[in-house]
């Protein structure tokens, strides 16, 4: 039957029950198809919700089901001590996925197409809000000059290493441009030049991807009640290593192999130090900002959701103006995680801070009382975020396409994959090595200096590369998800090898390479680092003007009483006219925790009031 | 320069920094284009990030940006009682569309594309599931019967009411089949009966369409503080309405003119009947499993965070499982949500709850402490879901294609516009006021009864028609949003129309209309709904045995004694046992409020536990 498109098209998309299909699907059917086979171009008024229409659904319940059983098994598992919750993630994503590539006779292993947009815009910014949220502050910065040094320096020695590692290894398996006829083809019609731009970004691009730590690994590795030190270096350099890694990619992007000059390494530092500046100034402008507005307009307010709504939308959009600005939104949104945990949670939790403190009134001390203000829904959408990407991660590695073509020369993707992964050993090595020993140089103090075993677990720690390598191979090599070159396809499957088995073998054994390297030392400290909990609880408690943070890593800090006390604890002093600073001017300003104490000689006054 | 295909496509999607721009962008410009003009297809290996790439950062800047102001600027306008959240929102978005209109010259209004999947998948479940969790469930139960009422049978009413006049109005204004040449075309080579077919699917579209209650606008105007068994009567209808609009939909698809007989009635009321039966029961089931489970794996933790994020999944999942099993998920995750704030919420918060207790402790009584167990995860997320439709539907507004289609006849879409809004008002007035007169016969206590200015706030407040509609008629009449067809354009700017009209003007006029027509009398019945948030304190004081929940609505239910009680007030009877199976086998199994007052004999042995 030949109607006339124009009048079957005023029902262009008749399809209401976009997710709901007819339940008598079959009833209907009759009248669905009597339109006609091209039904696709021309639909028939009443034509039923069509397959792909439907698809998304399975899918999304499938994976949102997945996640379920994630926190699940996570959980149950708990107990053994080696297992964390990206590793039971990685392997029911192996699984699924594995069952996926059997029920689809071999066609795919996903459930939802990766998206390296997906991963940056929506999946990141959650989980590096919540760490600057949760961080220790104080460890943080005491520890800020390490720091920077390892994420900052160790990620160019780690990028250099690498890079070279991966030329010489180019030229041993014959791999790149050296063995196809392509390159014969190339080098006839091309300039060497040109030939070797393409070489060096493909080597350089490796190193990038490869020397990225991945701060989400570390998340899920590094416990911060357990081993604040080790975390906050690990982390910190992390986020650091981030914004190196934004002025890497821009660097090679116009790297020229003929014109390697002194000028280029100082225009690196100083693109570096732009970008860093700029980055943690846009996060802290951000909080400061959020901080004031919620302090002025919303204060005496008793509901809170408008409050938290406007805290999550500012930090998200301090990460995405970071990255329209192309700064490292890592960094933005991590230093307004911190900038509002400072001030900015403190002034939308000030009704529920009334309940708080007036605990503090009883006479029978608290004992096993808890106080958290209900910052768990940063916490909570990290979480979901996290195992949301090993879920994926896992069900990618099973990436059948790539794995069909790299199986035709199985021996180069392991040699990749071994030499890779040996690569990433020795360029940490050198970078944590020396670096700790400059880092240990600047320090008079023993009990500040980094021990060679907690160098070890550092240099352990950081190896792993998760879903952020990941993602940056498949936007490297592929084009949306798909290669069907051989020298991509092995790129990807190395990448997806290096990723599994440092995942897996290096984050199973961190716990116990920790317990056995740092024994009994750091399950004492854990002590002090819960009582941060019980914070608003001890501040009433404390002699005046009395700081209560400073107190809180269990060894009191020497005021500088001479100059050289002063020279030799320079981030102790900056510490102590920050928090003078912060007292004085900041809090008063932007509000934040004591900031009410201080005010109000009474607490009850406010209570009452 | 030709370079072969194969080779440059091995670097085939080199561009890292998908979300990084280089900031020396005209640095490197000239590697990217020197790969030639047809850069879409072959890449080369240095190419930068092409502007469609960097255009969703652009968006979703603006778009979040857009979020906070209206947040900030919906608080500043709340001294205005008048002005509500969604018309600011959907203010902002007028006036940011206006703008982004005049930008592109008339292209666009839009920053973001609307997608109707998006809206259900991913807005509407939040929003629902807040809107369950945090209703007063004494009040939606004892009401259960009225809110069926209104939202099946009143539905209906509605629906051929609007259905009948649409079809009225066809004929009057000549739209549809009857002028266009399509139509003498088409009557040339088909039946009558397809005709008939397409017209009707047309106008019963429009019918379900425009009788579907919208629940998201319902809860910004009225507040269920202030008027809770309104509150619970018009949401409750829109929750339930959505069940009904399923099974409309659904026998539209299978719509037969020459075959309506009393068994097709049957049929649709068995239909009715299944899918809330079996939503209903899904909803239950997977609130009970998640109470369940949390209670049985996650019992004594002091972390959260992993508890929370199980609940969304499973709420979420709830949802998505619904939509899969072409059931009405919006009824699902309602139900999910009362179970989940009855039950596992309580063993989620069971460390924060010592807290809670303790106060009790206190010998000073506590004046002005808000305990709300920090369930504003869930608030935060819908009140943005609600702020992100209001602003889009605002911006969708403006959408410039189907005005330009419609200004060629203007009066014809004033027309449709007006009748349209007319048989909304028509077809609520008929279902709502003899509802309510069919429910006041069942109901001999006076204080139970609905008077007749309840009536007129209830048939106004249901009056909105918002996200849900535009949704509907862009699905409907539209192929992914777009449509060149006069009829369909008409359809859609009508819509928008009566939206917009609705939700601002009806919107507007909701809370002077209240307070007119039911002066004092609410805000006298304020405080004891204030009190529910001190529920948790008050607990322990209460006689054993006596209810807590029974008596919060001010007037302590008689418990049946005779007969005659028994069949006068079943509800209250029904509630009467239902509380005594919850406390004795369901609290129990599933945990939840009072739980472990009821297990404790003393509190103070869980807190030194």
């Amino acid at each position: 039957m030949a109607y006339p498109t124009s009048l079957l098209g005023r029902f262009e998309n008749n399809r209401y029950p976009t997710l709901r299909n007819n339940p008598v699907r079959s009833g209907c059917g009759e009248h669905s198809y009597r339109a006609g086979s091209n039904s696709d171009t021309m639909n028939f008024g009443l034509r039923m919700v069509s397959e792909p229409d439907q698809a998304p659904i399975h899918a999304i319940t499938l994976f949102v089901g997945l996640l379920c059983a994630c926190i699940l098994i996570g959980h149950l598992l708990e107990k053994h001590r080696w297992i964390n919750e990206s590793t039971t993630a990685l392997a029911i994503g192996l699984c699924t996925g594995t069952l996926i590539l059997l029920t689809t006779k071999g066609r795919s292993s996903r459930v939802l197409l990766f998206d390296e947009q997906f991963f940056f815009i929506y999946l990141l910014p959650p989980i590096i809000f919540n760490a600057g949220f949760q961080v220790k502050k104080k460890q943080f910065f005491r520890n800020f000059m390490t720091i920077t040094l390892f994420g900052a320096v160790g990620t160019l020695i780690s990028f250099i290493i690498i890079s070279l590692g991966t030329a010489q290894l180019f030229k041993k398996l014959d791999i790149g441009f050296l063995d196809t006829e392509d390159y014969l083809e190339y080098r006839a019609i091309s300039s060497a030049t040109v030939f070797l731009r393409l070489l060096s970004s493909l080597i350089l691009g490796l190193g990038a991807i490869f020397s990225a730590t991945d701060s989400v690994c570390t998340l899920q590795v590094l416990d911060q009640e357990e081993t604040p030190l080790l975390y906050s270096l690990v982390f910190g350099e992390g986020v650091v290593n981030d914004a190196m890694s934004v002025v890497l990619f821009n660097a090679i992007m116009r790297f020229d192999l003929s014109h390697i000059t002194s000028g280029s390494a100082i225009h690196l530092l100083g693109n570096f130090l732009y970008l860093f500046g700029a980055s943690t100034a846009l996060g802290i402008a951000v909080g400061l900002i959020s901080a004031y507005v919620i302090k002025k307009l919303y204060f005496g307010r008793h509901s809170t959701d408008r409050e938290v709504a406007l805290m999550i939308l500012m930090a998200y959009l301090s990460y995405i103006m970071a990255e329209l600005f192309n700064l490292s939104g890592i960094l933005t949104v991590f230093f307004c995680g911190i900038l509002m945990s400072h001030y900015t949670w403190h002034n939308v939790t000030e009704s529920s801070r009334v309940t708080t403190k007036y605990v503090y009134f009883c006479k029978e001390p608290p004992l096993d009382i808890e106080i958290h203000p209900d910052s768990h829904a940063f916490a909570t959408m990290s979480l979901i975020s996290e195992i949301f990407i090993f879920l994926y991660v896992g069900m990618d590695a099973l990436d059948i396409e790539k794995w069909t073509i790299v199986s035709k020369s199985p021996g180069k993707s392991i040699g990749v994959s071994s030499i890779l992964l040996g690569l990433v050993l020795v360029g940490r090595a050198a970078s944590i090595f020396p670096l700790s020993f400059i880092s240990n140089l600047t320090k008079k103090s023993q009990s500040d200096k980094i021990g060679f075993k907690q160098q070890i677990v550092i240099w352990w720690a950081g190896l792993m590369r998760g879903a952020v390598s990941m993602a940056l191979a498949y936007t490297q090599f592929t084009r949306s998800g798909h290669t069907q070159l051989q020298e991509n396809a092995i790129m990807i499957t190395s990448t997806i090898t290096v990723v599994l088995f440092s995942t897996v073998v290096f984050g199973l054994l961190t716990k116990p390479l920790i317990s056995f390297l740092l024994p009994r030392k750091h399950s004492l400290t854990t002590m002090p680092s819960d009582l941060t909990n019980l914070k608003p609880l001890n501040l009433p408690l404390l002699a005046n003007g009395q700081d209560p943070e400073g107190d809180m890593n269990g060894d009191p800090i020497p005021r500088p009483v001479s100059l050289r006390m002063l020279l030799t604890t320079p981030s102790r002093n900056v510490h102590h006219y920050w928090r003078k600073f912060d007292d004085s001017f900041m809090r008063p300003v932007f509000g934040g925790r004591g900031f009410t104490a201080h005010v109000d000689s009474l607490p009850t006054e406010r209570i009452i009031h």
